[in-house]
């Protein structure tokens, strides 16, 4: 299909809005009159432009507040749509978008909308133009695209079709069942948006929240499977309201727009996702001053530095089957910070491929037979994510390593479990983009966390097994853990959580005490009047600083270290099947992280 | 009555919550248990703060999830609730809150609810404690007051009341009718908040969007009046879950907590409302080489520099009933900012006394005999407003300032229509309250502006005349006109609109056309589709660069100067009895002058 984009759906000029569509790379564009109105572009300059960069004039929109009114309305808005229409044969576009009418003077009957459509297309067929009608989910008395279906197949004009989009149908939760009864030919555009399942009305969430497919929660693929169904093949256009979009950046919420339509089209084809088995390695950024810190933590822990590199000031501190690479010579990351992560994968030239379509940033290692194929996608912050062949096993890293002896003494079931990403608030539906679509991860719906300077919102980017899970966070508040680092450190891994079978037992084999984050008696007290775990047990707690969740699936323990530059690691011990992150605890942690800062 | 707030209502510490609260002036407190439990202060470390603070702990909150369950988690909740009983006795408090069952194990029936409360009220009474119950708008079975008050009267225990918060009841849009039934004793505690009307679940509105009485629009007044009738006598406590507060500087929010209350019974108990009459001047702070611009527009729209004070380097710039004064000798202010406003009244110690009762800022201005008595508060941005009494007439300047002879050639009618004060978006609610509170104006509902680079919230404080108005503005959108007046001005007046009675004559007699913010062609092609505008009248408005507006009040013609320092001037011109501001316009003149700028 071709793809489109409303120009309400950027930030800037008309201008600036126009140019960042064609260098993303879409077909046309949905001209939202205002955008036009406000600017001091003519119709004709805009025209040239178009054709200039390539854009197709997908149509003009919306036309407000038409069908189903009495007179002297109808004659006025007839009378209102021969400028438009004037005005749409100096942009050189044939489509005139109408949503349901919203005023409080339009009547309740189908049968007197589909004669006032009647009469417009009729108007629209002397110009060669067509009209597209759509329900807005807030429309007075049409507010369901079965309605509208309805009302276009009574009024039978051959200039008139449908508008599907799916945010209204979506947002009233409608089913999609009708739509495998529209022919082709009666679909003028298929609007495409996604947003988060807030507890608001449709007009609210639609004017503020809407996002890009991938970004929200809404069934967009089971949409467009009905879409599809119908033999469709004209264009996937996004018309997004959102606040987010509206005061971002212009040239990367196009992109990602184009991304999110790529991706929906692979999805929908069935093309195979990235498969990522697990993460292998955190890379750090150090210098020899500010590493003391961090391999303290980590020796505690029981982890050895097993190799160092050949050339490089690079080494390798092992525990069970968790790496971390600690990188002495990068230079333009702030100390202590995660530079790279890498993931194990079966098929990495999949997720070359995959970064290629999506024009996400992809760097193959330049590499003579002695380096490591390993070739990395940088993300939206900056970051580097490696990509190693699951088949190479361990002894990738002799390639370019050379042992040290040293053994680590920590646990041999210690492995990854998750780690922290935090991002600026503008980039927080950027990166869940970046995870679902470049990695093929499922990204569930936002958490709001309480900090003492504010909420932090957190969603959880995680592959089918779970062997992969990375929280994702966020804050607008000035001084929140969220926005601290990412004032620090820019956006990165805040947190890196590593699981053991033995939680207790880890704890007290770490000698140095003063790195667990203290837990406020307070916490222990409140567990005893929740819970009926017995008095002994929530003293070993207390006395390791460990905190406690339970579900129906399981039960969690959990412990964090100090923060290192605004970073920290977190051990986990789950059981059962508990497949969350103690988020109950999340207050009191971000309380206690907070104390250590002051 | 007595004042207190809940804990959850600030952010921050619960050390730095709780010495807030005390400076603020609160006699109680609420504990939100989730704030102790975070927290490493002791129990009994707390009573003795809050003694010594002299603070009543008002109680314990919230207990939930506790009524109508079946076995075994009534069980389970006396058993929590044992253990909460005994930290009620370290805290020295002796009323737990009990909210309405969100628990998808609850049952639907008064009877049960009324048993357990019955239970547990006794549990209570054991320990010489009370509870009070509570309707949560969005629990499962027990969502209204009506309910509640029903449960707690067929429970009947001398130790349980009611706890009526007006955001649950009007979330709902529940009548008030039932509270005139409640017997003042069966009221445990009364909280008091107030919130937008946002399109959406009263969970989402109540967790996200709480304020303090008079920063909203939900019927505060009206509430506390039926709560006045039961003849209760205890406290008025604000509960206020916020995303604004959460993330909050922490003194400044609970000040404005407790001047809401102090509002609250003022105008319960019909406290006379400061008068203000009209806008008698703006004052400038300006220097030497900013001057240019801004004597440059006031020259062309007619003013005259008609007085120079006798001592200071302060002129008076004069147009119709407009004084404009300029002051060259202050330096703590950015060049060409409005440092100060002076409103006509008949009673400045009306306003001195209510800025006193609320704690704002007030500053009587040490007067020799040939000094202006004229008393000032500075207002939450640092801006002075000045207060001059209606009597003193135009000769107030005789006595400090001297005529010059020039005499302006603009219109006689001319005068202030409104003025625009921006602010950051952390001090919206705050200026709200200062305009509700300490002016006696009315404040409607927040509109949205759109800027190219965001949105601009909006809101009207007015007195009951129109003879003051006071668009409120605000943006958290980077590089919106809002947000570069704040990072470049600070909080400020933005905008000054003069009312004229021949806007086409005034614009006309503007020699200087450079100085008009200029109009897109495409603004009045729009135009002419949506109205029936003779061709010529529109023809005059765009030479002119002339907007216009119109609804079923009347017909509203305005037009805009360039900025100067982010400032700008509109002249507006209102036919009929149209009251509103041409908001529809916003869009095109925010574009406007964001090229302007660029």
């Amino acid at each position: 299909m071709l793809h489109s984009i409303a120009t309400v759906s950027l930030s800037g000029t008309l201008l600036e809005k126009t140019r960042a569509i064609a260098n993303a790379g879409y077909d046309g564009i949905e001209l939202f009159e205002n955008d036009l109105t406000i600017s001091t572009v003519s119709p004709t300059d805009y025209r040239n432009l178009l054709a200039e960069l390539g854009l197709e004039l997908v149509g003009l929109q919306p036309f407000r507040d038409y069908e189903a009114m009495p007179e002297p309305f109808k004659t006025r808005s007839l009378d209102r749509a021969k400028r438009k229409f004037e005005l749409m044969h100096q942009l050189d576009t044939e489509t005139l978008f109408i949503c349901s009418n919203t005023s409080p003077h339009t009547i309740d009957s189908l049968e007197k909308a589909a004669e006032d459509l009647y009469d417009m297309a009729e108007l629209a067929r002397q110009h060669g133009f067509r009209i597209g009608y759509e329900a807005l989910s807030w429309g007075r008395h049409v507010n369901t695209y079965h309605q509208s279906v309805e009302i276009v197949r009574r009024a039978n004009h051959p200039n008139l079709g449908n508008i599907l989009d799916n945010f209204h149908i979506s947002a009233l939760n409608s089913t999609f069942e009708d739509i495998y009864t529209i022919p082709a030919h009666k679909l003028t555009i298929v609007q495409m948006a996604d947003a988060p399942r807030f507890d608001m009305g449709a007009m609210h969430l639609g004017r503020h929240y809407r996002c890009f497919p991938g970004q929200g929660s809404f069934p967009v693929v089971e949409f467009l499977k009905a879409v599809q169904s119908t033999g469709y093949d004209g264009y996937l256009s996004h018309e997004i309201f959102s606040d987010e979009f509206r005061s971002s950046a212009i040239e990367p919420v196009a992109v990602d727009g184009k991304r999110s339509l790529i991706w929906l089209e692979q999805t929908l084809n069935q093309t195979p996702k990235p498969d990522l088995q697990r993460l292998e390695f955190v890379e750090f950024t150090t210098t020899p001053d500010a590493q003391p810190d961090l391999i303290d933590l980590l020796a505690n822990l029981g982890f050895a530095e097993t190799f160092r590199h050949r050339t490089k000031a690079v080494s390798l501190w092992q525990c069970g089957q968790v790496t971390v690479v600690l990188n002495r010579q990068a230079d333009d990351y702030a100390p202590n910070t995660v530079c790279a992560i890498g993931f194990r994968t079966p098929d990495k030239q999949a997720v070359a491929q995959r970064a290629k379509q999506l024009r996400y940033d992809w760097q193959e290692r330049s590499r003579s037979p002695n380096e490591l194929d390993m070739p990395a996608s940088r993300g939206i912050g900056g970051m580097l994510y490696y990509f190693i062949d699951e088949s190479a096993g361990n002894a990738i890293y002799d390639l370019e390593f050379d042992p040290t002896g040293h053994t680590p003494t920590g646990p041999d079931a210690l492995r990854f479990d998750h780690i922290g990403h935090t991002v600026g608030h503008d980039a927080y539906l950027s990166n869940t983009l970046y995870y679902r679509t470049l990695l093929g991860l499922s990204v569930d719906e936002s958490l709001e966390l309480l900090d003492p300077r504010g909420i932090v919102y957190s969603r959880v980017a995680a592959n089918g097994s779970g062997s992969i899970r990375i929280p994702l966070s966020s804050s607008r508040s000035q001084g929140t853990s969220s926005d601290q680092f990412v004032a620090r450190s820019g956006s990165g891994i805040q947190q890196i959580a590593w699981h053991t079978d033995d939680i207790f037992g880890l704890v007290a084999s770490v000698r140095n005490k003063d790195l667990i984050l203290p837990i406020p008696a307070n916490y222990y007290d409140d567990l005893q009047a929740k819970t009926d775990l017995p008095d002994a047990q929530i003293a070993a707690m207390q006395a390791h600083n460990i905190l406690y969740d339970r579900n129906e699936s399981g039960v969690f323990f959990h412990v964090y270290f100090k923060e290192i530059n605004g970073l920290f690691i977190e051990i986990v011990h789950r059981q059962g099947s508990y497949s969350r992150f103690g988020e109950i605890n999340a207050q009191v942690r971000l309380a206690a992280q907070a104390r250590t800062r002051t």
